[in-house]
């Protein structure tokens, strides 16, 4: 492995425990302070920002300015197997008895929309790229957010059917990882492409932790009774 | 094969009767008067509308209201497997002894443009199965097409390296025709998406029709040297 | 006026006499061979088209590669002076008898499709400048395109009231005209520059008369009962 | 004015008085902890997002699925009154005396990149009316954001000459203001319309203060010496 992937691979490491120790959801999940609506929730904004992920990533290979054949095959390749993977969060979510219909589902919330809309940017108009970045941690997460998800998984006493999204998802996205780090290491070339696929890597991560606090957000004032808009949960 | 999948097919096979019985380069071609120089501005034409069918073809599965699971799915392995395949025509214009670089290619034609045109709008803002209708044609062209190809074939003695584009890819095509027809059967479900389609293939066979005209056109005037645009050639 | 504009100017010239004397739509006017159905089904089709171009004007000025300052406020001055124009086109049909509500209006044909598509592209990855190719006789189409509407008003006895669009709009452009050729010569600066509105302008006038040649022709098989998609006119 | 109307002024207030008192700008300011680098690097990050402003703007007016015809103008003629407006940030950098040319600058901070992204989505594929929530707040700004500016302005003696985008801006746009207020009354008809324009105008006013944080801990890292990205200004 380059030195540079290795940077970015420290990098990511280096973000996770930030964004780990400063966050809301994190230490509600810590201190145990939760019931399923808490999972629910977080199952829903996952399912609205998975929506657009593989549409975002088709949108990198059909830009005009990305000329690399290779590159461009692997981003419709990721593309195709990013497909639907939104409906094993609606399914996690089903399976917790939440059988509220789709068209029916609030709109993402502002940190969901903040996270969707930067994917599309930097896919549409930055560095071509910049996108390999999200993918560096995003298919490569449980080590660390593993134990979150597991002291989820244990307070509700969740089935394996209940976390489709988050356990088997992360198995097969193992595959996704090397996958990604080969490709990073393969298409940049330049100081400018490295550096977009680390600053998308750290933006992306810091903005998935902001839609995880807005979880926990939303949660307390559910909680408390202050707001009835995931009431249906 | 449902009904409606024989009328696509049956207009389609009037078109292109239609199509070749007026169009000049057939004509040219049937004639036999032409040289090399018309082959390779044909290829450069097919080159330049090439570079853009893999990311037309993704922007159809990256729509947000194309919720089709698995035609968003179909989308994006036919995107990839269409990518570069420009290079195939670049290739043949190699090997028929063009070395310009590419930046140093003249824009597409009119004509090309407006075929160009057409299938971005008709993937970014027609219906989303519209497409399909430009693929129930362009992958199965050989049957209609190939009597003009063999007359350029054997006209100008060319060799099988010299038709990776038009003879190996209508191979490798023979399988995706199938794939477009199943695609077809499988995803039109309104009257509106078969007549989407039917209209596509009607038009973009059209317009290619059109593109033709315009390569016999250039070639005419290069020929009685009226124009040096195309004296790299 | 410099030499540059002469010219493109001439070559508009040029086109709309090619156009117009080999326009199916045209001969069917000249001969009188019509009836208000047909000038029906034309208002229908500009409806169409021109809902559009506002819009595709105003992307040309949103374009992050377009950077000329002084032409990116025409661009949008011009969008916000086209604004609804497509109502006036309605406004007739309205005064013509037709009252079907616009959600019910059958599709645009595949050749104002095209057309609407080309604008669209050259607009959004075209030179930037290649619109004002499209302005330039668009806004300022009375001079030869005139005949054509008189013999259409005189053969039906249209009021005023009736033909808004084709004529106190063409008043309207008079002004419209002058800034795109001042626009023409201000912004461009290179020869790509001005090929691009040359080949722009020549291509959508082209492409706009096959439009015409649409209706023509489903016109006629409305006439001859062979077609009832218009029957509603 | 209506009840709604007060309402999101009344939010727009709050999140102002929220930001300010959590920006660490803003802690900075008030402290006086800084020279006039901060100053420049506000500009040049207050430069790279209203590059994009008349150009997100317009795009709303652009979208096939608005079809207000009043409001398609509104987002034009605002569009055409930002054009350029970055160039204020740009002239009053240059009076501060940076020379770098515009390509050498170093690419937005991942902050700006974000309301940048954010700017973009909402205008390109969330309720139409949603942007006017950032105008909302974005032309009105100075009586909040006054202070924070008085602040820069008197300890490091800047001249009306170095401050044309904070000052003279804010006195043009207060027209704008009203004329945004008048919009959002005229053009809001459903609770979704509404909402739209409150979330964008708390989830935009909320990304500013971000890049203002940004801007602020950038500067601290090149007052200690930590990094000379901004050693240029």
């Amino acid at each position: 492995m380059s030195t540079r992937l290795e940077e970015i691979k420290k990098t990511i490491k280096d973000t996770w425990q930030e964004v780990l120790s400063n966050n809301m959801a994190a230490h509600l999940v810590a201190e145990g302070n939760f019931d399923e609506r808490f999972y629910k929730l977080y199952l829903l904004e996952t399912y609205h920002y998975t929506f657009h992920n593989a549409r975002n990533q088709a949108l990198v290979g059909a830009r005009v300015d990305n000329q690399n054949i290779h590159y461009i095959k692997y981003c419709f390749k990721h593309a195709y197997e990013e497909v639907g993977h939104e409906l094993m969060a609606l399914h996690d979510l089903r399976q917790m008895g939440t059988q509220t219909p789709v068209e029916k589902f609030p709109s993402p919330l502002p940190e969901t929309k903040t996270l969707i809309a930067y994917l599309y940017h930097i896919s549409q108009r930055g560095n071509p790229l910049g996108r390999l970045g999200y993918s560096a941690w995003a298919e490569d997460s449980y080590e660390h957010f593993g134990p979150f998800l597991q002291r989820i998984q244990s307070k509700l006493n969740l089935t394996k059917a209940q976390m489709s999204f988050f356990v088997e998802h992360a198995v097969v996205d193992d595959k996704h990882a090397d996958q990604v780090m080969k490709a990073i290491e393969s298409y940049c070339k330049t100081d400018e492409d490295w550096e977009a696929v680390a600053e998308v890597a750290v933006t992306s991560l810091k903005l998935a932790s902001g839609l995880l606090n807005a979880v926990a957000r939303e949660y307390l004032k559910l909680q408390k009774g202050e707001s009835d808009r995931y009431s249906f949960l």
